[in-house]
């Protein structure tokens, strides 16, 4: 099918998928995820070859699409994300009555979805940008990662007989293959109405840039990482020097590094730089390295690393180890403040398990990074609580640098719920006010309808008298149910 | 002051302002309002004088201004627009436990304003861009514009005596005058973080193309107008074809056509069309030609007119007077549907009170022009409801052309409260997400953020256990207070 063929069938089945009831559409979520789960063992031997990803770490991820998905079934099938708010008419009001006004939230239209190499199952084929647009009430369609096409394929197959078993029009979901060309084809269509993306940042731009300058621009979700920076602070880095280390590490070579939420950069007081690096050390030198998800992702990853040993400002707590087929050796350079302060290359990405270990000396040094830091996924800060409270002005500034700010633990291992927001500042996403991971994703491919005076009879159920869905809403400025 | 210096103190004053309390900045609105309303007297000569609009218009006006600040000081008081969202920890879960994450709104940063020539009140210093930017903890570098400076810059001084009066800094408002070259430069600026526009689509496209091409891209929110087609139906309008006649030449007219929700654009059915454009002949002749906003507006008009005269396709039904001073005639012409349809030219908007009347013989008819219509802020149908039920197809695609769709009544005169959308796909505005008018116009300038195993002492007010605020949560993915 040439791309006019398929955004017309993907334009016809939204004229149809975009009225379906919520119960239906649950329904057809949750076929999909039945048969993702009947096929498990397929589909986690094809992915593991494809990626070169441990089975427990795929058979994880496997788990979390699937839970994703329910998440979202569960959201449609409840109902109340559609923002249902109704204004009552006043036909008493002087000098003018006041007409009856319903919005709600509708879909967008057909979306197009590029899977991300890094998770082949839970940010790709069925994975959240697919599932939250089909949630929305969007027809998707979706370009398979040439990284794991075998996989990508199956789970597409998965949906397209969910479609079947379900009597909904094939057009609902489409998955493409293709290089970069085709990808550039598929946001310039004028049937496209938005696009979901995960990957690196110049493939992310690359898009928006198309996007915006199409006759009719259309938005993109581009989530292209981040350097996921770590302050510590000496009062609870002192009590916990070893355990945060340890911790700092497994965050760091989890997955070979390979995650948006990696965190490549970590501030340590002067104090305790010596120490704590000598903990590094100690744990990163038992992580053996690791295969990258393929050939291309390695080189880049040693080549970043090979510019990187030719500057002097880094002294390497751990040097990598050399090239050995797709694998890589985790990596850490120490860095002044000051240095890592006079170049922007400091903050780049280095897509795999390295990290900058940043040495300051005092709240100045912090006020400065965080003004030069570059908007990110996750900003994590390891704080006692009277540590926190005395670095007021710092968190606040670290907030408008980033979607999601923890105060234990480390950045990978992004929860699906209903509070996470994985998507921060550019450069990490081309657009701060959505998230593609939780249940707000949903919320990237719908904009608001209202109807002003519409006859009961033709008002979509979720706005109807009576509220028969029985979701929330705000009636006249009140939540109701 | 230079811009640096401008967005410098808007930021600073962000740091604080974003993090005000509800109630205090609520009674800044407040306050905002108050001011207008004290110099109601003053405000209003001053905008009638420069708008050339009659004073019963110009203190309506002001009276919605005034109206939509307080929904805008109410909703922040009330606080629920945060969209809190809870995710408790459970430490217990297997195979890892599960983090506390919470997620509310958080303001953007600095917003660049620009007001319109049409509304020197509702949408120019404190109108609906402003003051939602205001409320959602945003500080406002507001572009005065150039057809009513006096107004601009006198209730740009009554919003920083209300900053003054509430001890706020100074920076949360600033009044700058300039013209393309300073708007441009306003948008470029690095320390801006949305822009709020409302005016002709050649102006808002631009902003748009330069907030997309900055080092860091930023949200354009421009609302640039439309036609506002509205379709008839031949039982409703044999059932009503006077007063519908006259209804739509009071909207098209009104304010001497100058509203983005104008209608420009009226489908009749051929079986009535003679009937309908006579009276909407008789309707017409009865409506003086009225002063525009300015000199260049009324040669647009007229130029737009004298182009379209050449139009071989067109019947004047009312020719347009010869212009004199800046007064405008209303005009309008008719047009076969089959003409309409073959060239796009004839759905550009002439700002002003001219509309074609396109005749249409059937319902396939309608379905070409809906897939053919470009996107629109509203959509009229006036049609009884068994007609509206046997255009179902119609419907659902003209859903897909519009923002707004209404059954009775005429698109001028926009409801300011909590259901209003108004904002429609691209041509009409830069961001069908998006509402210009109405509470939910605060969403444009928040994104979301995600605090992960905050301390209670530190979570903000909205995210505290025992919600404090007593607004209302999604707490494990259900609603609370």
């Amino acid at each position: 099918m040439n791309l006019d063929t398929i955004f017309y069938e993907a334009q016809q089945a939204f004229l149809t998928y975009k009225n379906l009831s919520a119960t239906k559409k649950a329904d057809f979520l949750e076929k999909i995820a039945e048969l993702l789960e009947a096929n498990r063992g397929a589909i986690v031997l094809m992915a593991c070859k494809e990626s070169n990803l441990p089975e427990g770490r795929i058979n994880g991820e496997l788990g979390r699409t699937i839970g994703q998905i329910k998440l979202f079934a569960n959201l449609v099938r409840e109902g109340s994300w559609v923002e249902a708010t109704i204004d009552p008419a006043d036909p008493n009001r002087a000098p003018l009555p006041k007409a009856d006004i319903r919005r709600m939230l509708t879909p967008l239209g057909p979306v197009v979805v590029f899977g991300a190499s890094n998770f082949p199952l839970a940010f790709s084929t069925a994975g959240g940008d697919t599932i939250s647009a089909l949630a929305a009430g969007c027809p998707v369609i979706y370009k398979g990662h040439p990284a794991h096409p075998d996989t990508s394929k199956f789970v597409g197959q998965c949906i397209s007989q969910a479609l079947e078993k379900s009597e909904l029009p094939a057009g609902v979901f489409t998955h493409v293959e293709g290089g970069v060309k085709m990808g550039q084809d598929l946001v310039k269509h004028p049937l496209a109405k938005a696009v979901g993306f995960t990957g690196s940042f110049s493939a992310g731009k690359s898009l928006f840039n198309i996007a915006g300058n199409r006759e009719v621009p259309i938005p993109v979700y581009a989530e292209m990482g981040s350097v996921n920076p770590i302050f510590t602070f000496s009062q609870r880095l002192a009590n916990e020097l070893v355990p945060l280390a340890q911790s700092f590490v497994s965050s760091l070579t989890l997955g070979a590094g390979q995650f948006c939420t990696n965190p490549g950069l970590i501030f340590v007081p002067k104090s305790l730089s010596d120490r704590f690096s000598n903990a590094i050390s100690e744990a990163i030198t038992g992580v053996s390295p690791a295969p990258m998800l393929h050939e291309g992702i390695a080189d880049s990853y040693y080549k970043a690393l090979t510019e990187l040993q030719l500057r002097s400002e880094l002294n390497w707590v751990k040097v990598p180890d050399a090239k050995h087929l797709i694998n890589a050796s985790p990596a850490l350079a120490e860095i002044s403040v000051q240095d890592w302060l006079s170049d922007d290359q400091f903050q780049e990405e280095v897509f795999g398990s390295f990290a900058m270990m940043v040495v300051y000396d005092s709240e100045a040094d912090l006020i400065a990074v965080a003004n030069k830091l570059h908007g990110q996924l996750t900003v994590t800060l390891w704080a006692d609580t009277p540590e926190l409270q005395a670095h007021g002005e710092l968190i606040n500034l670290l907030e408008e640098k980033c979607g999601r700010l923890l105060f234990k633990g480390v950045p990978t291992g992004v929860e699906v719920g209903y509070a996470m927001q994985h998507g921060g500042p550019y450069p990490s996403t081309t657009d701060s006010r959505s998230t593609s991971v939780g249940a707000y994703a949903i919320k990237r491919f719908a904009r608001p309808i209202a109807f002003q005076d519409m006859p009961q009879e033709l008002l979509p159920d979720a706005l109807q008298d009576g509220n028969p869905l029985g979701i929330m809403r705000l009636v006249n400025g009140e939540f109701k149910k």
